[in-house]
């Protein structure tokens, strides 16, 4: 059931979520209209430093690269379940918008969102697959190498 | 008659719609939710391969930049038929984002975007045309030139 | 009261609106679906001409950025009270995205973007606050430092 698996799945997969990240500015976490929850900007940091820094091309190798999405897409589990209470209220990701900081030169940027994907595909399911954007940028806030933009639909 | 009119307008502009692109991941190609169509991001690919590859101000001119971004336009055509039935469904084109792969130099961003905007105004009609977002960015999958956002309002 | 507060705080605050931005290509200004009221890309433009252009890190120091960002959401006031006649219709700002044309090496983006986060909030007060995305590309259309995003939720 899709309705008690994504706190259930959490624990089978043995994923350890950190704390929800708090802004950096004037603005909030999440907003949610209608049944759409909105995040803001989910970075690579861990308690509000960031916890990788450098250009994927350039400074990071693409399992870097997959391991500052995992860690985006963690902060973007943890807030969402701050938000809603439990996890077990997001029926899918709407849209999944991966920047990654990259060389004019990079390619592989599939390969570091699908580190992003395959989390939350592994957390809400495979019925629950977003879509999804990815670009690379020349920077990000305090040099993270990825940045998330996530959508949810919620119940 | 907009109810009757993408249809017959794609015969009258005489497109032909490529195969609808598959998914480059853990991501699936589109989503409704409510009376909104998020697709995922189309690239200029036809067939799972990249149809134009470059940076604008740099490898590729305008006119180049137009191309792809049309060959980007025509897969959101074709994904947007596969995933409603019938392109008739579409009310308006809510966003329209344009990453364009350019140089720190280059400006003429929406000249290259206009490509994707000209077509999808052709086949859906002055009454739904999209808001748009433009932005340069370093490097996309595959080394595409452009990328495109695309959220319709459906019937 | 949120109800009658924007236009007061407008008056307040001593912000004056220039004209709301045209577009410069096939598309928008603005599109409301449902209660979500989306607004094409703003820029750091005043009277269709570009206010300020270069690049963060390179060209451009944050306090010039902030101004850039400034000009754009003063941009973004202008057109939504356009499109909806009164500012009092806006509930919240959902959405600021921000694209700041940065170098590889800048890192402060969200000091550039608060210069946009602090003009909504003190025209829509504290309960308003969006969500927010930053991040840092190689160019935008004219040269413009800065583009916004921007989905409000209308009354």
């Amino acid at each position: 059931m899709n309705d008690d698996s994504a706190e259930s799945n959490l624990v089978r997969v043995g994923v350890h979520l950190p704390e929800a990240p708090t802004p950096f500015g004037a603005y909030v976490p999440a907003i949610q209209t209608g049944n759409l929850l909105f995040l803001s900007g989910m970075l690579a940091t861990v308690g509000h430093a960031p916890a990788f820094v450098g250009i994927l091309g350039k400074d990071l190798d693409v399992e870097t690269g997959r391991k500052a999405a995992r860690t985006a897409a963690l902060n973007a589990l943890s807030l969402s379940r701050k938000q809603l209470g439990s996890l077990n209220r997001v029926r899918r990701v709407v849209r999944l918008g991966v920047s990654v900081a990259a060389t004019a030169e990079f390619i592989e940027h599939p390969k570091v969102a699908d580190a992003a994907s395959e989390l939350l595909r592994d957390i809400f399911g495979e019925g629950a697959m977003s879509t999804r954007l990815v670009i690379g940028v020349t920077s990000l806030p305090f040099g993270s190498p990825v940045a998330l933009e996530v959508i949810l639909e919620v119940y």
